[in-house]
Formats: structure tokens, sequence, C-alpha cells
């Protein structure tokens, strides 16, 4: 494969773009979870896209129509979440393989209508095509008020970095579906991690509400990865406390039957959709919200470096996040 | 293939998408050129998305990446244009194949940013991934205002039905590629205008403010198909005046090498990106708009019925789109 690295690619494809005008409304393009702009004189529109390809971001071999559809929604929704945003109205452009029937479509939509919810967001237009491989190419607009987004590059040194329920999960339950094929029912919270993964959108008014965060994104590509975008966006760097890390439950055990580190999984898991913040609130034990969600203080914000505490030592990590064109 | 036809499948969608709640701020969902809603009291947003896959839309022999990404774009500026919209903010997503290489990625970029211009709209997001068939799926954000966007549904009988520019050099432009390949160099205007159409987006406002427009679409299917589906929306019919609807120069010259009227063309050809509305301006001779484009009056919005006269008949004449999945 001629590609650069994913992260190499978007740099150039950020430099391009960044030579057209800008209308006086964009407030933040590329490079956050979403969009935002201006809609009128104090409120503010989101906007995020996500692409998933069949055997790239999932395979029909290990998921139904149904959870792709619902996975593919979350991934979206829980962009939006990560800004204190309300997702309203979805567009969902669909490339359909001959092989699939009527019905799948229809499964992969009812797995999209789920995982909006009563609250949506509803889907208001799109595309469809027929295709070789399964596409299905969400954006979803969305809006915040009164309240300002919540950008990435707010954090502070000082800041309690907060992470919503656990992660690791969905990594584990993909190695269990890789490896022996879901229909050996082993470990099925792990494989239903990967499979079902929710978005903590009914959590964000709270999280607003609670603990002000400064900066916030949510894990999808890993806890490690994306806390090292949102300290690169914040000129800062953190303390991670290994042993704070909320992990699934059954983790352990698994972990433990492949010879690993279960903070391994924790670390690089991508696609946990949890919300990871920053915030000045003063709190070391976690905290239950009212949607029964724990959030959990699981670091520091510092002045630089990523540093990672554990079993007693402190040391420097390396961070490499998933790349789509490795 | 057991797929049905894609209106069959566009139907099937709007029924399950019909049992979401709606939220209040949504006009038009699934069904129009563009979703409109409210973003505050009297603003109106705009959102349209669009799939182009290699080898269904475009074919990487035919048209280099830059006409490509010229092409996709030029599509979805076409829909926020025909519902008198401003593009504001685009969101692209890629997947894009291990053969290319980073220059034919920028090319696309290129390609995209040239056809927003300098008035839009900007690429504010989006995503990448790998694929095996380059795929470019674009949303759009636009807006109107003050005046309310145009609608497919607003025609009325009686109404002069009007087209911006000329018709059918779209579809004899990529019959000349099929057969023959590009380097031959035959009929290069029509070539181009398969590989390269422009929107008419500059044309748009000077049309709200000439015309007041009571229905608006763009050709992106065929002159006669979107023409039926303005007419459906509004609860029309239509007569169109076969001799009124002006042709690409050199598609005369085309069709009798080929032995074909070229009428046939300018009925079914798509991906023009012509605009096509109805007004009660009562005109009978072509308009020159300040962009210097032509508006022709190429007949009128009966109560029902699809007729055409051409040649002293007037018949009836039944309309099939393109379809992506036959």
């Amino acid at each position: 494969m001629t590609l650069p690295s994913e992260w190499e690619l978007i740099r150039r494809i950020k430099t391009l773009c960044s030579e057209q005008p800008s209308p006086g409304a964009l407030i933040t393009g590329i490079g956050d979870d979403c969009a935002v702009f201006e809609t009128a004189p104090g409120r503010y529109g989101l906007i995020t896209a996500d692409i998933s390809i069949e055997n790239v971001h999932f395979r029909l071999d290990y998921c139904s129509p149904e959870e792709i559809g619902h996975k593919a929604m979350t991934g979206n929704i829980s962009d939006i979440a990560a800004m204190g945003g309300k997702p309203l109205l979805a567009f969902v452009s669909l490339g359909i393989p001959g092989r699939l029937d009527p019905g799948d479509v229809e499964a992969l939509y009812r797995g999209m209508i789920k995982a909006a919810g009563p609250t949506g967001p509803k889907i208001a237009g799109g595309d469809t095509s027929s295709s070789e491989s399964l596409i299905i190419s969400i954006a979803v607009y969305g809006e915040t008020g009164p309240e300002k987004p919540v950008m990435r590059n707010g954090a502070c040194a000082g800041d309690t970095i907060c992470l919503t329920g656990n992660v690791g999960g969905s990594l584990a339950g993909l190695e269990i579906l890789a490896g022996k094929r879901r229909h050996n029912g082993a470990f099925p919270d792990l494989v239903s991690r990967h499979v079902s993964p929710r978005h903590r959108r009914d959590c964000a008014p709270e999280i607003l509400g609670r603990f002000s965060p400064a900066a916030m994104i949510d894990v999808s590509d890993g806890l490690l990865s994306d806390l090292r975008h949102l300290c690169e966006a914040s000129g800062t760097g953190f303390l991670l406390n290994g042993e704070n890390i909320p992990l699934p439950a059954g983790l352990d055990r698994y972990a433990s039957v492949m010879g690993r580190d279960p903070l391994d999984y924790a670390l690089h898991s991508g696609e946990e959709f949890e919300l990871l913040f920053t915030s000045k609130a003063a709190f070391t034990e976690p905290v239950k919200l009212e949607t029964g969600v724990m959030v959990t203080p699981v670091g520091f914000v510092t002045q630089g470096g990523f540093m990672l505490s554990y079993r007693g030592e402190k040391k420097e990590i390396e961070i490499v996040g998933y790349d789509h064109f490795k």
C-alpha cells in the first residue's frame, strides 16, 4: 500500500482545505469530534460524519445487519455527545451489495433507529447505491444550547481526567469473535460490548451540569490515543493512573486466559464510545450519574508528557492509535 | 440481484423512518433535494448527502481523481442550489483503495475545492478509511435566507416550466467514453460535460429574484425523471415541449452519427445539474441571466398526466429514471 498513515493523510487534507475561505459562521472545522458553527447569534450547530466499510470496520460474519446499523449510528451520536450536543438529524448514505436482501437493509435501518432511540437523531435524508462491499456513511446534525459546545482544546494542567463507564471490552470482544466465532458463547458480555456498544448521549447533560467539562472527547480510537488527541489539542500532557481505569466484568478473567494484562485492553480498545473529559471539580472517588453510569477520575492533566502510573511505576508511554491504512 | 428497485427500497426506508419521532425543527425530511429545518425562528438550514462509488458512479479509467472529486462535490452543491440555498460547509468521507497514491487523494480534494470555488462550501470535516473501491460520500450544509427554501411540491397547473442551460450532453459524453475512450478526442465538449459538469449555484439568487420559483429541482436523474419527481410531489402533471428543450453544441451531430434523436439524450441524460423550476412569470422566449446562463421555458405544469409535444404529436410518456440496482 502506497498510502501514508491515516494521520499523515489527514494532515495533508487539512493543509489543502485550509486554503479554502471560511464562512464567518464556522468556529471549528477538521480536528474535533464535530464541526461547530453558529446557526444564529448564540446558537450552535454541530455536524459529524463517519464511514463504516465491510471488512474494514465490520464483518457480516461477526455481526448482524441490525448490529452493524446500530453501531454505525452509535459512533455518530457519540461524536455529538462528546461536544455536549443533542443529535437531531441523521443522513444515511448506503452502498448495498446485491447479495443482501431487502430484509437485511431494513434490519440495518432498524439498528440505526434503535441506536437513535426516542430522542433522536431522526433519519432525514441520504442516498443509496449498489456496491461490492456494504458501506454505511452517516452524517449527524446536532445542536447545543444555551451552552457552547465543549471542545477538545480546553484542558488545563491540574484538571482531573474523568471517564464514564469502563473500557477494554470492545477489543477483547473482537478478539473472541476473530478467534473462535460467536457461537462458542464465551464471554458474551465482552462480545456484546464489541457488537452492540451504546453511546453516552443521555449522560452528557448531567456531565455538563455537574462537572463543567473543560475539554471532552469520546473513546473511539482507544483511551490512550483519544487522550493524546485531547491533550495535544489543549497543549498539555497527562498522568494516567492505570489502577483507576474501570474495566468491564469478565475482562480480568479473559486477559488472564490470554496471558495478558487487562490494562493493555483498557488502554488500546477503540469503539468504546465512553466520554472522556477534564474537569476542575476535585473528586477522587467514582461518582454515579442519574443515568446509573459511573464517572471515574483516572488521572490528571499535566503541563506536558504522556505518563502512566501503574503498579508503583511511573513511565512515559508511546501511543499508537488504530490506523486504517496499516 | 435480490434487491428491489431503488425507488421501492427508498419507499421501504421512508416507511421505517416515518416511525421515528420528528424534532420540531424539521420541515422536510426524505423526499426533496435536501432536508430542511429551522435553525432559529425564521432561519432555515439545508442538508444533502450523496455517495459516489467507483464503477457504479464513475470509473478511474474515464475520469481523473480531480474530475471525480469535482463532480461529486458539484452534485451536492447542486442539491443546495435547487432549494435556493447557499452551501456553507461540506463533510467528506472517503474510502481509499491502496492502489491510489497520496497525490491521487490530494487531487480528489483539489477537484472538490475547485467545485466549491471562492463561495464555498468549506470542507469542515469527514472521515477516511481504506477500502477496496474508491468511495466518496459527501454531506453539505447550507442555508437560505431571508427567503424560505424552494421545495419540489409548490408547482401549480398553469406554471411555466423553466430550465437553465441545456441538457443531453452528459449521457452522450458517457457513451463516447464507454465506446471509444477519451484519447480519440471526439466531441470533446460532450465528454467534458460528462466528466466536468458545473453546478448552477450562482444562478440561484437571480432565479429567486426574477422568477419567484414555485417549485425547483436539479436535473440529476434526467429531465423527464426529475420533472416527474417535481410534479408528483406537487400533485400535478406536465406538458413538455420537445422542440424547446435546449441542447448542447455538438449533440445534434453526435445523435445523427448514432442514428438517434437528440431529444432521447435531452430527456434521459442525468448528472446535468441544470436547475428545473416552475414559475408564474409569463414568458415564451429564453431569458439570459446576469451569469450569462440562459433560462428557457420548456413547457407547462398541468393538472395531471405526463405529456410530451414533439414534431406535431402530443403523447403520454413513460418515464424510467436511472436505477442503481438494475
